[in-house]
């Protein structure tokens, strides 16, 4: 018999959250069930429960920003056991077989990975995601979070963290490289904090330098407003690399100028309009523009031991279940420092 | 006193070339002379001599695919010896102190390179190009060109070459890759060349497949036309690299969907129009869109010891001085098996 666990939902487009009764499917072999206590909202969860990347199919609870304890495990279970401290991200499963599977890149499985909510299953069942007391998931999707990081501020690490962290690696935020991080919301906060404890000197460029205290107290060297045209002819050729975590159409061609030779400007987000791009700002100065989504889970398990060793985990405000649609509405209009963070116990309460 | 050498030039714009007595400075005592044997014609020099790229200062000889021996050397020089078989390529000149040309990547001095021709050198004379009987550079500037390559086939290595080997080095052409080289011309040939020296697996996109044998001869696996819409849905996710070595404008979007996650689209050419990319096709995919123009003095001679021991020359057309014009219209028509070379003693008989 499936168990049930009390989880937010939204029943349709358009409705606010309701408390229902989540039906979670009994263990397989190799499957964990976790006490969830803690879910992050990201941005994403916003875009799909308003339809804003196309249709969403409800009801549908959202999240895979979760952290909690393990309960319970499946008989082939061998990598938690019952009280561990445990993470769910962005997915629930892929094939294992795929080169990109094998490679640890399970986000891009050539039969499809399974995402935490509003994906179908390899079952056929429509997953959902971790605004909710329990969730059940192969123990190969559940990460280990180390003692040294709270699990509140370890759930946003799940998305956001993996999203800054993968990028920064894989570009080179090196021990002494000079790093631009474009923003300073929920994805550019970490992406502050992992660059500086990867060694790199960080700057930061956002509209408002209202959060400049925040920026250099997680490691930033300088903040520098993106409004004022004199911030890109003083930083022309200054970065080796530029994580770009906000979802705005910028000028690439600004942005580019403000790379050395051999640079790269990376971005997380997804604007809605093209870049247009000349050539020539490519080619005079080897620079690459590049796309980046998520991580695998090797690599979010990297990140979570990295976080740890460096102290690092998300600014968060914790909010009650109650809060959830008015967080969203903050969340959009960047009202939030930096992520909240849903208290599930409080669902249904 | 300045010696003078047999050379072609261009005394204004939209004229033919002509022969003339061009200047050459005295040896200073880090100079090498050289013995000009071959010039190979680069697109870029068309652009130049043609105004394509912006006012060019007449008269004009230029040329940077130069193939001689060394005849002379001042006293300072350490590298070179006479008798040596040696090119130059696009630069001559650079400060030598800066972070770029301490790492080797001189065409990114921050004092600015000095270019083989259409360039203010730091005396503040005009550089002028390798149409000629001989020239004068820094030892710096000059490479050794190993027996096991002919001067005729090495000549356009000095750009051709190092415009395609460093971005197939960078951009990760190892064995095994799988690698798209757009073009199969004067720069894809040798892309071809030298990405399946490098141990990838090759495959030609061009809209003719007329070269096709030749493509395979040089090690391409397979050489699909540009022009079958089924060459996009065939290809889709296979490429771990695309070397886009032609100057049209490309649809971006379509080639990005050829590859791999992780891959990148790198570009030695300069279309004349933005390229318009979805940010979508980016990140997902974790794909990058990347420039490269030519490379440093260190990489062009490793380029060169590549080139030697794998048996890689250009495939070339020698032509003679009074043929240079006509070769020209050739280059721009595509009318080139692969490059054509300048038999500098024909220069004025």
């Amino acid at each position: 018999m499936p168990t049930t666990t009390p989880a937010l939902s939204v029943p349709a487009a358009g409705k606010p959250f309701g408390a229902i009764e989540l039906e979670r499917r009994d263990l397989r072999d190799d499957d964990v069930r976790i006490d969830i206590k803690w879910a992050g909202i990201c941005h994403s969860d916003i875009h799909t429960i308003r339809e804003e990347w196309g249709l969403t199919p409800f009801p549908l609870t959202p999240g895979h920003e979760i952290a909690g304890i393990v309960t319970e495990v499946g008989p082939a279970v061998t990598r938690h056991k019952v009280g561990d401290r445990v993470g769910i991200g962005c997915m629930v499963d892929s094939c294992g077989e795929c080169e990109q599977c094998k490679n640890g890149n399970e986000q891009y499985c050539e039969k499809g990975a399974v995402f935490t909510y509003a994906s179908e299953g390899y079952d056929g069942e429509l997953t959902q995601g971790g605004y909710a007391q329990a969730i059940v998931a192969s123990e190969r999707f559940v990460l280990s979070i180390p003692e040294g990081i709270e699990l509140d501020e370890a759930a946003p690490l799940l998305c956001a963290g993996i999203t800054t962290y993968a990028p920064l690696k894989r570009w080179g935020a090196d021990k002494g490289a000079k790093v631009a991080v474009v923003g300073m919301g929920g994805l550019g906060h970490l992406g502050v904090k992992i660059a500086a404890a990867m060694g790199a000197e960080v700057t930061v460029l956002s509209r408002s330098t209202d959060k400049s205290a925040d920026a250099k107290s997680y490691g930033a060297v300088d903040h520098l407003s993106t409004k004022d045209e004199k911030t890109f002819d003083k930083l022309a050729g200054t970065f080796d690399l530029i994580l770009n975590t906000v979802s705005a159409d910028l000028p690439m061609e600004d942005y580019l100028r403000l790379l050395k030779p051999f640079g790269a400007m990376v971005n997380v987000g997804l604007p809605t309009k093209p870049y247009s791009i000349t050539p020539g700002s490519l080619v005079h100065g080897d620079k690459a523009i590049a796309g980046s989504l998520i991580g695998g889970i090797p690599a979010t398990q990297e990140m979570l031991d990295f976080c740890a060793e460096h102290g690092i985990g998300a600014t968060i405000e914790r909010i009650s279940a109650d809060e959830v649609d008015d967080a969203y509405d903050k969340v959009v209009a960047g009202d939030v420092r930096y992520r909240y963070v849903i208290d599930t116990a409080t669902i249904g309460k």
